[in-house]
């Protein structure tokens, strides 16, 4: 009897892994993977690091070759071979040599659609330009290095991830870099006001950012540089430009074959990566993937979630054409992300406050904080800052956003773990997690937002939001959606419905403060309560909450109407600058 | 009517945090706390690190000042104030002041006793020598760094993290540390095998390290240096010795009141921090806490645990003494530390092997791994060693112990949060964690020892230890806790039960391979099957375990009986040098 033959469609990440999976479970079965470029299981993600030369050798990128496919997991790895179709009925596709330019005809058993992504092109002329590039094979970073000593400017187009990366290694080659964004921050995983702490840093370090802001050409320039031209009618003058505004799934090899489609363009599976039809998978950035906090689907295309489907995948595949075994579902993603820019790590989990808005239905509160990532009196502490949200109804973690210098991602991994296995700000409070003085604090900066948030949800800690003002009053009603709008209306009125009180010491308020606002210091504050109004509410602010939720935990017991400015100064910054 | 006052005796970590968390909770009682040293709320923590001139600064280790306490908190503070005895039916303390010496009584509604732990002390002569020092005030750490210009040679007594942290530190002054340990391993929390890596480490960084190794005596030199002679015979004249071989329960006034005591000499109480008399709290190194994987009572004496019960023990006393309000219950320890030495950090959260051996009905297996903290094409990788313990029945996770130079603490942290979620290797597969470039891998570190523990569970993957053997075989029967046996056993007899396969390179095999191992590299394994047994048990080792684990998949699926060694030679090391 013929092996059972099992045809793999691109040899990157999800592919791959799924490829290797399979050998390890079964031995005696044909496994193929066809890929459409030079290279499988290469170092996507590392690209951007071997354009700024912290990665030096090209061949570092190369995570497995197909000689040690084919030695170690006796799986056949066509290069430069491009699938052109699959006739599901018969179980067959046809591939091409682009070498040879020849087609033939593959059978299979189980195949695997592991196409990946491809880039978004933005809606305007000069896109053929020499000089204008995307970065997301080897041989596009081939070619940008070989051009970077003629590079002096070049303009990223696209603030996410891989466009601030490779900005930042543009900028390590000594490029002066300008970055346009059409939304209004950078980074679309944070919300706005934590990407307002990203674009600062970016700033300081040299990046232009230029928000809101959309090219509308690309020209040549006599001299062969590159013109941008923008809505706004500026036009910039560059090398080279870089376009990074996003991936779509590259599923048309599955909507040529009447894959069923979900409605984000990504190739919809079931809980196995099963498509609609039963003996086609499809893994990695092709596929529509279920949010585990949401229940909706979205397009995550990280190479994290493509290995965990191409191994579960493997599984799947094994036990349903190989070999009994039980398959084991994949339990969807829950958007745990990290990007290093500059000395900052920035790094989300779980759902953005964006993302719980336009849910609508979710009752969610959220706290801000600062903490050190470790104790203050050991050098080096830094400031992480964190956003968390929660279920308002029982504390569930849904969503967390931390950046700061050190320890950032070890929060967010512990804040993930939590989100995983249901845990609320409950448990936040109770984690044992390690405490030594160059490491943390006897309450760590996750124990901290689970405290803050819990004594939030008891009653104990009444928090008020920047954007609770507006909700409150008509005056602003119509432009509750612009924080401008309600902080000029903070500022401005000093009859605002609270009365705002800044309980740090008489130095601090000093150097800044929100206007109108009060200044008690703390440690004086139970002598002076008679400053204060009965009839508005008091919302208390300090540096960054810790000192204010004193305030407010004396306040509230001397029969006061109080709320604590989640956050503080550091908090009111983001939103006000 | 007069206003409930609440005592705490002793103002650093627990009874700080309780003090305060009364307050936030209460304003309107009269709260004091007595502190027989001269400050409260300083940083225990940062001793060693104050004598290694980390910390410069003596006032850093000031975390709270008396007068703070009165300013922000309206809590009093009577440092330098020794309380005599309790009176638990007249709801009454006798303190004395120690500058006058005189005594006075006070009447408490709720008393806290936060007394801590002190200083256990060999039972030999001489430590009453100048010279003999224990680090745990800021006066010791004030006489300990005014006597360092003559300090050249020191013993260490003591391999905890307290002794090691401060033979580190010492170090930094250009002190030549001994350090010397009655058990045969440093670090009591990890395992042994475990601990040959720090010791290794500690070594390599020129501590002299001395385990199963006890002084007898003390005695000064003519030239006022110190001898300190050894159970061995051997001498070694220094010029300080540091007491670290342990702490103790400060429980002398618990244990005069009548309250009761648990087994390990710490004060019994229940999930409220309420010992046996109701109007009594105690919390931190005073304590015995319930191990909440082992239900067993122990010490842990660390500040993070204290200050959780501080703050728990707070809420019960308002709850049950002033207002109405939900009671918190304390989970109990999960045994999360961490310690970095030498640019090393170790870290540890849940049980280890021996307590598990030592409770005896825990079925477990166990999983060793080597992976670096981040993908190895980014530069600067470094390896963390794990080992990861589960419950053989289901999965869950009991304990792990984790060193390296980078992300130590961060893999820790996760695992602490799973088990504390109940988790098990299931969702150690599934976790979604950061992944970039420079923070880990699609594979991170916590993915992979849940993959390889999974895999085991499921069959997919038999594992052999190091142990088994010596289990199987009745020659060493006897000598089964002693590795050393083991490993001659295994190396004399080229007809032990297994064949050992080594599949790494043959340069690599050459370097260094256990002895009577037989060398068939993977990438040949297939054409290469009718060398291997079909009679014996095969064992196969690689370098980590990855290669291994592919070749267990290949000879399982060919019928073999075969188990990967795990850990690879990376851990072999651990058990054989």
């Amino acid at each position: 009897m013929a092996k059972k033959r099992i045809l793999i469609v691109g040899g990157v990440a999800g592919g791959a892994t799924c490829a290797v999976r399979i050998r390890r479970l079964y031995e005696d079965c044909e496994i193929v993977i066809f890929e459409m470029g030079s290279y499988v299981s290469f170092a996507n993600c590392g690209l951007p690091y071997f354009i700024g030369d912290v990665i030096v050798e090209e061949d570092k990128l190369l995570v497995a070759t197909p000689a040690l496919f084919e030695n170690r997991f006796n799986i056949r790895v066509c290069t430069d071979t491009q699938v052109m179709s699959i006739d599901k009925e018969k179980q067959r596709i046809t591939v091409c040599d682009l070498k040879t330019d020849e087609q033939r005809i593959e059978y299979y058993d189980a195949l695997v659609l592991s196409t990946g992504s491809q880039s978004v092109w933005p809606d305007i002329q000069g896109l053929d330009l020499p000089g204008v590039h995307v970065l997301r094979t080897i041989p596009d970073s081939r070619q940008i290095r070989a051009q970077l000593e003629n590079i002096k400017r070049a303009v990223v187009m696209g603030a996410g991830y891989l466009g601030l990366e490779l900005a930042e290694n543009l900028q390590k080659r000594e490029v002066q870099v300008t970055v346009l964004q059409s939304s209004d921050q950078v980074m679309p995983s944070l919300d706005k006001e934590m990407a307002a702490f990203v674009s600062n840093h970016l700033e300081q370090h040299g990046l232009e950012i230029k928000l809101t802001c959309k090219a509308t050409a690309i020209t040549q320039n006599d001299d062969h540089s590159l013109l941008v031209s923008l809505a706004t009618g500026e036009q910039l003058t560059v090398d080279a430009v870089m376009i990074s505004i996003g991936v779509k799934p590259r599923a048309e090899l599955a909507i040529q074959a009447g894959l069923e489609i979900g409605s984000h363009g990504g190739i919809r599976v079931n809980e196995f990566s099963q498509t609609s039809d039963p003996n086609i998978w499809a893994v990695g950035d092709v596929v529509e993937v279920k949010n585990v906090i949401t229940n909706q689907w979205q397009l995550f295309p990280l190479a994290g979630p493509a290995n965990k489907q191409g191994r579960l995948a493997a599984t799947d595949i094994v036990n349903k054409k190989l070999m009994t075994m039980p398959s084991v579902p994949y339990r969807g993603v829950q958007g745990t992300t990290v990007c290093g820019l500059f000395g900052l790590t920035v790094a989300t989990t779980g759902v953005n406050e964006k993302t719980l808005k336009s849910c609508g239905s979710m009752e969610y509160e959220k706290v801000y904080l600062h903490p050190s990532n470790h104790v203050g009196y050991y050098p080096g502490a830094k400031p992480i800052h964190i956003k968390l949200l929660y279920d308002a109804r029982d504390g569930k973690i849904l969503g967390a956003q931390a950046l700061g210098e050190s320890g950032v991602a070890r929060r967010i991994d512990v804040l993930a773990s939590f989100i995983q296995m249901a845990g609320t700000v409950y448990d936040l409070e109770e984690a044992e997690l390690c405490y030594a003085p160059q490491f943390g604090a006897t309450k760590d900066p996750v124990n901290l937002a689970g405290m803050i948030a819990a004594n939030h949800l008891r009653g104990n800690h009444p928090l008020a939001k920047w954007e609770d003002l507006a909700d409150t009053h008509t005056q602003v009603t119509e432009e509750q959606d612009d924080i401008d709008q309600m902080l000029a209306f903070i500022m401005d009125d000093p009859y605002a419905q609270a009365q705002i009180v800044d309980v740090r010491t008489v130095a601090e308020f000093a150097r800044k403060h929100i206007p109108h606002a009060v200044n008690i210091p703390l440690d004086s504050l139970r002598d002076r309560l008679d400053e204060l109004s009965r009839e508005r509410e008091i919302w208390v602010v300090c540096g960054v909450g810790q000192r204010a939720y004193n305030a407010t935990r004396i306040l509230q017991q001397h029969g006061f109407r109080v709320r604590n400015l989640s956050g503080g100064m550091q908090t009111y910054a983001t939103f006000a600058e």
